[in-house]
This record gives structure tokens, sequence and C-alpha cells, in this order.
């Protein structure tokens, strides 16, 4: 048994040493471009497509106007543009020579050199952090972000006068207004405050300012209390994890990646990718490894269609590549269906052309949350490196502070490509101005926030610690062992501070047996407590619902709500149910399989079938079904379920094969200090899992089944009819 | 302008005859195997995979059961299985030399041949059609296509006393049994029968029996009223349509396309591919031009996820490129993923490897329905050959038997790879034991045959006859003129038997226009009436409710259904809203495309919100959203809407553009004989679209439109605000 807290990219750190470095900055930008639907990338196409959109602009009069509106208005929209203008033709020049893009870059900087000094803060200022082309400060890094890079690729070819005019004139000024202008953003230890080291410290290479790089990496006052290398310490988890979720991740990722590059490129000697052991490398790894299908795990506030070919990423992917020479990169590369029109990217093309793509290696790991480590963790299960397999997302994290959902040790499984127990994600359509101008939605807090929205235990029907996000962000979960060997991958968590009286227990295990045909998912879900409550635990699954081994006593011709608040005033009673001798069946079709969720409940549980979509007048939430186990219980409660894809239905050749669940019954037999899950399949066979409830592989447990004693030591033990009761174990 | 009443194939017809003959029975499997994913098609692969299946029989016993079981059941499958190994293994034989093969399908047939002679009708029969082995008279043809075929395949292998006893005892008895021993099936004119003719008519040709073969060609009689031939001549309209629509002519299509076969190889003077000018091809063609995007029509009951690469259509594309060398037919092949393993699957697979392929010409085309051609028609817009760009379906077909469903001028519309307007299909899911056996389910007739189910006129919610199949059956829409040029689309229907005193009539035109980004449709449906009724005009909307030109009251804490019969009972009452100025305009969201339709409605017309699924306790419906305008008239209606694809949302790069639609105004202008639809759009542009009642190219309408008369010839006219309001034309 090998036990693994945390993933192992120590290697990786130490092929960053000994990989080649390009020589060149290595500028990037976002094109606009969607996926490719094939798997072609053609580094030439990439420019020829920049260019088709530069050539269009070149003979427009440069527009650099006043700065007025706030943002999403004209201004705001035009200084974005001039933005990518400058940094896309300069990519341009250094692509192609030709002296028209650098032409063009220099007329915006000078025009920008014109304005910039007589500039105050943006009259539709936002309070705390203004900007001055801009309505907000981190508007204003952004700027400079791309404007430097285009610089950088035009200056040889400006004459001396205009170097200094737009050097003094802007660079430096809108440097010196996002260092020493706004120190609390650019001592912020937070992305919007790398935001602001990155545009700084990039512009103090390239201008060869060594007080604002200085400044860029440790802070105004240069004690290192502050700045991107103490942003470096404190925003991502040791192993990469950044605390608001994947989402937020691949955007947060960009300034890091970009200003670790241009570290790397000035300064080499800083070895700024071995810097905290790597951390950079494995937050870009860290971020491919939280996606599933191509989409990123929609875990706390998050578009659920956001993917991998993210521009944020592309960069990512192409200065690992760089570093680290990764075939499997090359393969998320392909994926993505384009490059970044950089040195990079051209680099990534060129490999991917000579057939050196290898499949990345999605991996079962521990994705600890926290600066150091111990806020818990993202737990990821994964059934094989196939991007497409069985996974498994145990959301075992930090609250992640405002973006954050309060779905403490919720639940997310995937399977041939699709969610099959879903997270809703957030309740926005981003930009969409008739969705309440693109911004989160009331239903992001009256829904998608709260507990009730997940996989995640409910108790009384609030959130948890109440719905405080303040309160949330004080307390992680505890975590339990994390293992993965060939034949089982297990994670566990608690936390005792969600509800006042009651712990919440999860352990999540995905085992291979022959006694299944496919891998099966068990989950342990429990309610530790000497007093009287409700708990709602919900299963959103997805897909049609095919059979029941209970009867639905469905509301055929009416609806109500499930509840006034905390998230069930939005869900529809649709139907419930006893359940018969305390095993609850429920199998769905999706696609082409069949999923069944197999259950030991209480005594007493009823089975709701809800619907999302009550108290939505204006259709914002999506339509879903969910089933929710309820139960009250003055002894807490324990849930142990398997879940497990099964079957064909091919509508193809019209075939259905194994469309029953496999899974006879399910049982939880408890010790004091650990529990026995046992799965009885239709065919007769035992398999059991062995739980300890403490993370240490030298304790001895014990657990009576059927009035044998099952012992085991560690926290895991897989154990089957055809050894266990042989005597073997 | 060029009317176009039917697809022209003569030119392939013509083809066929100078085309190369295969020179063997090009025989045919089913593989079982689900399609590639990728467009990958190695023959020497199929041949391999089949070969690990029936490898893996080969050791095993032979098990021919006495017939006991009805369909499904034990003894029903194993006859099917050894069907499939007799044929399967044949063709192995063919392609491998290896006589193991031929061994084996020796041992299968003589254990039949011991066994046949002695069976009465199947125990289990039923009533009207019982077989021998099967208790269905169908389930004993299809088996003995497969059978023949095997045995043609390996019959050069065996010793005179095995084929004479396998002849006599086995091949000649089932084809007498199903020939003589079952005429009220062998000459029937209608699937069944087909099957029947197929499989005697083939074994007729294999053990060298004339008189098998004539019977099957003409008839018991050899009159030529009943038999293959008179099938062609009856069941598929002169364009290649088959009314019971494409779920089931895929299904039809497999013991034509073989048998066809059979004749070109034994009698190539019959010219059975330009019988009734090409039926045959037609028929092909006709079947893959009914698909969106890998997926049949769904019109009819249909499982909605068929898709092209159903085993049926592998033959035909197989049998057609053979005769026709189409490139466009190795595109379909590609499409499917994987090929037959006969000579016709071998020269497809090879050609694709040769690059050979071209895009299939998926083309804007009107299938008359009908023997004659003069039952309605299935008119298919397109506005591209892109197999997933903007698509329309009007359903002016006839009801098509007892599979039919009561949407006389239906629609559909696709766009982007999705259904936007959606056919809800049949309610079943084929052989899914648990949900009620894999029938069709009870809700196929309480919901989805009922015309509220449908994009379709409901007039006093009452379906379509009265629900009356019998009815439907007699009375088909009148047609309109089928259009096509460059900009314009359009075709036309009317009937006036749906209702007792209502003419419904329906004009569906894709119109590609300047003012317009992407073509848009105009969807004008109208119901003539001088008395009191109430209109329903459903749309089934797939993806997201994002906006309204109008305030939706919605029961946000309670639902009922929307009625009590007719298939109301099965939608839930979600909201309704009054309609400002009698323009309603909704836009939705699906994948990463905005849909509106901008419609101009009756005074006090309603808009309805629905959902599928009232009424529904055991979970057998799918939940869709739909919204209905309602009204109320004693002077008849006319619904007039623009239904428009339109920006972009990309979740990927978080931007979305155009996401209002660009229509401002739709108005219905009418004269005696013609209707104006004029689109205003926000930008100001007109684009109006004359119609005029009848098909007659000579006829000059005059519709006033504010004052102003549109003047044009013939049925169908664009005007536009630059030349119009010019005075031009």
């Amino acid at each position: 048994m090998k036990q693994v807290s945390y993933i192992s990219l120590s290697v990786l750190a130490v092929a960053i040493v000994a990989c080649e470095r390009s020589s060149e900055a290595d500028a990037q930008l976002n094109t606009h471009v969607v996926a490719a639907s094939d798997s072609a990338i053609s580094f030439s196409d990439t420019v020829r497509k920049l260019a088709e959109k530069i050539d269009a602009q070149l003979g427009d009069q440069i527009v650099v106007p006043m700065p007025k509106d706030a943002g999403g208005g004209y201004t705001h929209e035009q200084h974005k543009r001039n933005a990518k203008t400058i940094y896309e033709a300069g990519k341009l020049y250094e692509f192609t020579g030709d002296d028209r893009y650098a032409k063009h870059v220099e007329k915006l900087l000078l025009a920008y050199a014109d304005m910039y000094p007589s500039l105050d803060l943006h009259p539709a200022k936002k309070e705390q952090s203004p900007g001055r082309l801009f309505w907000q400060n981190l508007n204003e890094s952004w700027w400079l972000v791309y404007t430097i890079q285009g610089y950088d690729s035009v200056k040889e070819t400006l004459s001396a006068d205009a170097r200094e005019k737009i050097e003094n004139d802007l660079l430096r000024e809108v440097s010196k207004f996002l260092s020493q202008g706004s120190p609390e953003t650019f001592n912020k230890i937070h992305n919007h405050g790398t935001w602001a080291t990155a545009a700084v410290g990039m512009t103090g290479y390239v201008i060869g300012d060594n007080d604002l790089v200085e400044q860029a990496l440790l802070g105004l006052d240069k004690s290192g209390d502050y700045g991107f290398l103490k942003q470096l310490d404190e925003l991502f988890s040791p192993d990469g994890y950044y605390n608001e979720g994947p989402y937020y991740q691949r955007y947060a990722l960009m300034p890091f990646v970009l200003f670790g590059q241009a570290i790397e490129q000035n300064e080499p000697e800083r070895e700024i990718f071995n810097y905290r052991d790597g951390i950079l490398i494995k937050a870009i790894y860290a971020t491919i490894q939280q996606n599933y299908g191509g989409l990123f795990f929609p875990i706390n506030d998050a578009i659920k269609d956001k993917d991998i070919a993210t521009v944020e990423l592309q960069y990512g992917v192409a200065i690992a590549y760089d570093l680290t020479g990764d075939p499997g990169l090359l393969a998320v590369a392909k994926a993505q269906g384009q490059v970044v029109p950089t040195k990079g990217g051209k680099k990534l093309a060129d490999a991917i052309a000579r057939g050196k793509a290898e499949p990345f290696a999605y991996t079962p790991m521990r994705l600890r949350d926290g600066a150091l480590g111990d806020q818990g963790a993202l737990d990821i299960l994964r059934a094989s490196t196939d991007p497409n397999d069985l996974t498994v997302v145990a959301k075992n994290t930090s609250q992640g502070l405002g973006h954050g959902h309060f779905d403490k040790l919720g639940l997310l499984v995937y399977d041939a490509g699709h969610e099959i127990i879903r997270d809703y994600g957030a309740a926005r359509f981003v930009n969409v101005e008739a969705k309440f101008g693109g911004h989160y939605l009331p239903e992001n807090n009256s829904f998608a926030k709260q507990t009730i929205a997940h996989n995640a235990l409910v108790v009384d029907e609030t959130s948890h610690f109440n719905g405080s996000t303040n309160e949330g962000n004080q307390n992680a979960p505890e975590l339990g062992a994390f293992f993965t060997s060939d034949s089982l991958q297990a994670t566990s968590a608690a936390i005792t501070t969600a509800y006042d009286d009651v712990e919440l227990r999860r352990t999540v295990a995905m085992i291979k047996d022959a006694a299944f045909a496919k891998p099966v998912i068990v989950d342990l879900v429990e309610g530790l407590s000497d007093s009287q409550h409700q708990y709602d635990l919900p299963y959103y699954y997805n897909g049609q619902l095919v059979e029941t081994n209970f009867d639905i006593e469905a509301d055929p011709t009416s609806r109500r709500p499930l509840g006034g608040e905390n998230g069930y005033q939005h869900l529809w009673h649709v139907g419930e149910s006893g359940v018969v001798n305390d095993i609850a069946q429920i199998t769905w079709l999706l696609d082409r399989k069949f999923y069944s969720v197999t259950s030991s409940v209480p005594e007493n549980t009823k089975v709701i079938v809800a619907e999302i979509g009550a108290n939505d007048p204006n259709f914002n939430l999506r339509r879903e079904p969910a089933f929710i186990f309820r139960t009250q219980s003055d002894e807490g409660v324990s849930f142990a379920s398997v879940i497990e894809p099964h079957g064909e239905y091919n509508p193809t050749v019209e075939y259905t094969v194994n469309s029953h669940s496999t899974v006879k019954s399910v049982d939880h037999y408890k010790s004091d200090t650990a529990s026995v899950v046992m799965i009885e399949s239709k065919a007769g066979q035992k398999v059991g899992l062995g739980i300890g409830r403490v993370n240490d592989d030298t304790i001895e447990h014990s657990v009576m089944v059927d009035g044998e004693a099952f012992v085991w030591t560690g926290p895991y033990k897989i154990f089957h009819s055809q050894n266990h009761f042989d005597g073997g174990k």
C-alpha cells in the first residue's frame, strides 16, 4: 500500500534546470479564435489569422479616447482593444518583420504617451481601487501587461526620441501609478496584486528599470513581505492549487506565468521556476488536472462550459512545455485546438506536427489547499489516464473566499465524457446582457451557493456555516488518508464546524474488482450527532430516471417548492417514497450508459425526487433533477452508497445490455474506530471496503460483520468474499 | 426562379448502367461494433474484429433449441444469434479462406435441417402471422435472409449429401413456409412482406430454384399483383420516401437493398436498379438526406438517437457506392465510422483510404409522399451542404400509418449541430426492460403522438383528425410550391381535413439576405375559419430562455397541468403572459448560439410557457420546455414568425456578441390570394416575403403594405427595402 499525500512534481522541478531556455521574450496573445474541431494545429495558420485581423485595422484612424465609461462601456472597451492591438501587432512584427505592424504599435503608444500624464483618476472610478484609463486598477494592470509586451516587440524600430517619450510619459507613468500610486493593490496578496506586480515588473525589465523590478518582486518597500514572490508563497497551495477553485485558478494563472517567464529570461539566476519547489509549474499542471473532458471542474462560482482552451492555459501550456518538454503537454495543446502565436506556441505546434504528442498523464491526486497545504484538499480519483474515463472529485477544500460554495465534502462524478452526478456551478450567463447584465444572478446566492444545491449533506435545511462566507473561510475540513493503488483509490475527510453539533464525514473510494465489470464508487456519508436533526443528502443525477426499487409517489398534477429558504425554495417537490428494507436503488440512463446508486440508508428514510426551477420567474436556473435522501434522527446518520456505471444502451443497432444494477445490496458496519461498507453483487460476490477513522498506517481496526470480525491495519482495506470468507485477508 | 418538385436522381439511374458490377454476392453483416470516434476506417480491422467474435464461439457446442419462447426470450434470442453466426462465419470464410468457419456454418445448418421439418407453428405464436422458429413470421424471414447468405458463402465446401440435406430439409422448407405457407404476409404490400419475398427470392437464387424467385418477384400467383416488384412500386414514393418516416425507412430499406443486389447479380438483365426510375437508389439517398448531424429526423414514432451508422444504411451505402461510385457516399461511410465486411464494404474502405471522399451533397428537397407522389411531402430546407448547418424540416407528409403522429404541417429546426425547435419523437426506451419492457410507452399515445406535443397548430385542444389514425391515413395535406434558389428556399402546404371547419396552412421559408448576418426562417402559420375556436401554436425550443419582450407571469410556487387530455395533461403550465403590440419576441441560448423567434400574433394572444412532465408518475417523459401562442378567435388566426439564429456565447474566452435579436418587427399583410410577411431589422432594413396561395407560376398577386401595393407573379417573391422602396421589384 502506497499512501500519497501530495502530487509528486519535484521530478519536474529538477527537470526544469536542465531544460533549454527560450532566448527571447516569449510574449503571448489572445487571438479569440474558437478552438478548431480537429486536432490539426498549424503555426502559420495562427499567424495568418492574426494578420488578417490586424491588417484590417492598419488603415484605420488611431482611436485613443479620453477615459469616461465604466466596465463594458465604449472607452473601456476601446482601451482594451488598443492594448490587444499593441500586443498583437507587436507579435506580428516579430514573426513577419513587416514594418507596418511596428509603425502601428508606435502610433498607438505615442498617442497614449500624449494623453496619459494628464489623466486623473477615472471619472467612473470604483471606490476601492480606481485606475486612470479604466474604472478599476485591475484593468489598468491588464492593459500594461499587454502593452509592455507589444512595446518590447517593436522598441528596436523606434527612434531614441520616441522611445524616451513612450518610456517616460507612458510606461514609467503607468508603472508608478500601479506601484507607488496604488499601494493597497500592489502590496495585496491577491490575484489583483499579481496583475499589478507582473505589469510593473515586466515593464521594469523592458525599460531597464531595476527599481521597478525589485518592487514588483519584493513589494514597495522591497522587504519581501509583499510582492510577486510573496504572492507565489501564499496564493497557491504547495501542490499548486488555487483556493477559489479551477475556474478562478486558470484566470489567476495568467500574470503568474507571464511574469515568471520574464524573470526567467531576464534573471535566469533567480531560478524562478524552481522557486518554492517549482510552484509555477505545479500550478500549471494542477490547472490541467482539474478538468474532465476538457471542462474545468465547476466547483464554487464557475461557468460550467469554461474549457481548457482558455487563453490563460494556452499560455501556461506553452511556457510549461518550453521548460519541461513534457510530451503530455502536447496532447493538452491538441485538445486546446490552437496555440498562442509566440515562440512557445510555435514550439508546441512544431512538436505536434512531428508526432511527438503523448497522452497527458491524468492521475488520481490530492491537491492540498491553503498556502501551507493544511486547509483541506481537492481530491481527484480517476479510473485511468483517459480524460473521459470514470472520475470522482471530492471537494474537501476550504471555503474558497467570496466565490466559494457551501458544499463541504461535496461530490462530483464523471463518466464517459459526461457529468453523471453534477455540480450546478455558478448561476450566471457571463456577458449575456439580458441575464442581469452578465453578472452573477441573484439565484447564485439564493441557490447555487447553498448546500442543498450540491451533492453534500444538509442538516436541518440550513447551509454549512449557516451560509456565512467568513465563518467558512475560517474552517477547513480535516483530511483523512488519500490512497491510491491499482485496485483502490480512496479519500476521506471530516468537518466539525459546518454545523454546531453535527460532525460531517465522507469517504469516497473507487474500487476495481473482478466482482464488477467496471470500477464502482463507494460513497460513505455520515452525520455524527447526539441530538435530533433532519438530514438531507442530495444526488443531482444527470439523465433519465429508468428504475427504482421503490414506488415513487409522484405529484402528477401539482408541484410545490421543497422549502422556503437556503436554496430549498428553488427546488420543486416532484415526488417521494419510503425505502424498502433500508436499501434504495435508483437507475438512470445518460447517453448510452446506465448509472445506479444503491444505498444503505437509515430507517425511515424518505427519497424525495426534486427538480431545480421553483421560484425562478426569470428562468435563470437550469432544470436539473435530483433525488434526496431525507432522514430524521437523534443519533446521527450514515448513508453508504455504491455508484455504479453499467451496461449499454445502443440505439444505433438497437440493443441494450446490463440495464439493471449488478449490486444486490450494500451494508454499513461500524466499530468505534472504523467502518466496513459491504457490497454484495447479484452474482453473489461480496466486496467490502474497510475504512479506518484516522489517517494512521499503524492502527489496527476490527469491525464485526454478520458475527465475524473483519480486521485490518491502516486507513483502507479491500475484502473479497473469495479470500476473506476463506479466512484470508 | 427555378421550381423544384422532386429530387433529380435520374442522373444516378443512368450512371448505374455503366457502373462496374461486383462479380460475387456481396453479402453483409452486422458487427454490432459501436461507431469509431475518428474517421479512420480499416477493412482489415473490420475482418479482425469479426474474427475475434466468431473465434470465441468455434469451440462451443452448437445450440439449436426447440422453439419455445416469445420475442426476447431464450430460444428466440438463440435462433437470432445462430443466424448471425451462420452469416458472419460464412463471410469470414469468404475473406480468410479458413475452413474452420465453413465447418461451423455447416454444423449449424445441419442441426437446423435436422429440426426444422418437424416443427409446427411456434407455441407462442402471434395471432396473425406466426413463424415456426419464432413467434412471428417476420423473425423467420429475417432469419432466412441471414442464413441463406451464410449458406451461399460456404456451399462450395460442402459434400453433395450435406448440400442436399440443408437445401431440402431446411432452406426449401423455410422458403415454402414463408411463401405458400404464409400467403397473407408474403403477398402483403408492407415491409413484413418485403422481408418474406427477399428471404425467399435470395434463397431461390442460391439454391437455383427459379420458381421461388418468380414467386418472390411477382407474388405467389406470379401475376405481378403482389411480390417484390409490386412492393417497389407501392412502398416508396417516386422520390424514395417511405411513408412511416425515416426511422422506419432505414429499417424497411434492408430487405429491399439486399434482394435488389441479389437480383442484380443473378439476373442483371432485369436492371433492377433502374426499376421505377431507379427507386432503390433513390430510397437509399432519401434515407441519407433525412438526417441532421448524423441523426435521422425524428418525425413520427422514432428513437431520437438512431443515427446513420445503423447497419441497414451501412448496407445501403456500400451497395449504392458499388453502383454509382458517388464520392459523397464515402463521406457518409466515414460518418458511419465503419463499413460492412463485404466486398462493397472493402470497396468503401479502400476508396476512403485513397482519399477519394468528398462531402455528401446535402440538399434542400421535397420528398413527395405516397406511391404516386400525391400524398403530401417531407420538405427539407438547408442553408448549405454542410450537414450541421441551419436546416428546416416541414412535415407536410401523410399520416404514416400506425406509427404516424398527428402533426400535420409540423416543423423542426436545426442549427449548429443541434435541434433548435424540437420534435419529441417516440416515448420509448427501446429494449430497456424497466421502461415498459422496452416497448412504446403508454405516454407515446397519450403525449408523443398528440398534436400539442409538436410544433403544429392545435385547434380547441384536440389533436388533428381527432386523434384517429384511420382518418389521418385518408387525408394528406395539399402541397403548395416548393422553391429553391440561392437566396430563398420555401415550401407551403395546407390541409382542410385535420379539423371540421378549420383549414390549416403553413409556409416555411429560409431567406439569405444582406439584412441579416445569417439566414433566417420565416414561418407563417394560419388557421382559416369563420367560427369561434381556440388556437394553440407551440414551439418546443431547446435551450435556456434568455429574454422575452414581455413579462412572464410565472407560477413560481405551484404548477398545474395545462389541460386534461389530448396530450395537454402532460404539460405543466409554467407561466403565461400577454403580448405587447401583438409582437412577441423570445430568445434562448443553446450551446454557443442564441436563437430568437419574433412573431406577429393576433390580438389578445397569450404566450404560455410550458414544460413536458405533468401526469408522468413513472418519469417516462423527457422534461422539455415550450412556449405556446394561444388565441381565441371567430375569424381564424395567423402567426407570422421569424426564427433567427444569432450571435455567439463564448465561455472559453468569455465574450458574447449579438445576444439580442436583430429583428425589430414582423408584420403580416394579406390579400385574397396572397400574403406578405414583412420583417424589419433593428438597423432599419426591410425584407418582405410574398407568398401566393396557389402553386401557379403565372398568377399575379398584389398585397397592400402600408398603403403601397406589393405586386409579383408566382408563389414566392422576396422584397427588399433597397429595391422595393425605390419602386423596384
